[in-house]
């Protein structure tokens, strides 16, 4: 339960993170980094290079990492990005907490951070694909699910 | 009717187009023909230079327009665009026919010229949400509603 402070702070507060939490907004994460964090929680595997082009192609990038020790390195334990217009829309993907860091507030610095940056470009709608079960953390920032009957639909080609 | 024919031909069909209908795959629309398309189906209004911005930072665009006369300018009536990371996902956005042209096919060619030109791309995951009642549509391209209970969720700042 590392950040049980920070679970607990509203969107707002001004409450340091622990010292040994850091947020980073750079879009040119360590592959490596994200395809480890993505195993972790059982998704399937990316190329390296098409993650480094997908983030560089993202509106926003957020990823969350533990500081090292002289014989580890930072651990990344949270991420989620988002793809968009800059001006109408955002669509939020790939929200990932490490396991043994769930359930301590990683997710939620994760989306205010990210939100964070959407909001800086005025983006009126953000929107997301929400797992079952994932509504509720989803609610708390504001997100509805399938205002006015709008249904999420998807279109999978797996011969890529 | 001006496409009946169009409106009957399977997605790899080389019919021709009739000559007074023309595809376009550049961004660059006029943000004055985007802005009356959407108004001819009573979408809120949009500042022609936001428009301009959020196309070009889109990923795929279609435009769909009738050839005019002398006296007559040509006439936008079908619209939609992508956006996306151009690796691993995009999202369809303002699929718009204007309301003299539908049941006619033009729905069908913009989806078809924006999935095939996603498609060069190769992304695996196409996304969009459906207003009710359009889903049918957007199952004969291979769109699935809520797959494994994903649902779509949506933030809206209306103060922007």
């Amino acid at each position: 339960m590392v950040l049980s402070g920070i679970w607990r702070k509203n969107e707002n507060s001004k409450e340091p993170l622990p010292e040994n939490i850091s947020v980073s907004h750079d879009k040119a994460v360590p592959p490596q980094a994200v395809q480890e964090l993505c195993a972790s929680v059982g998704w399937s595997r990316r190329e390296p290079e098409l993650i480094v082009r997908a983030l560089q192609n993202s509106l926003a990038v957020v990823s969350i990492w533990v500081k090292g020790t002289d014989f580890k390195p930072d651990e990344l334990i949270g991420f989620a990005r988002a793809t968009g217009d800059k001006v109408f829309n955002a669509t939020v993907w790939d929200m990932v907490v490490r396991p043994d860091y769930q359930r301590a507030g990683i997710g939620r610095l994760v989306m205010c951070e990210l939100l964070k940056e959407l909001d800086e470009y005025q983006i009126p709608l953000v929107t997301l694909y929400a797992d079952p079960g994932t509504d509720g953390f989803y609610k708390r920032f504001g997100f509805l699910a399938d205002p006015s009957g709008v249904r999420g639909m998807f279109r999978e080609r797996i011969d890529y």
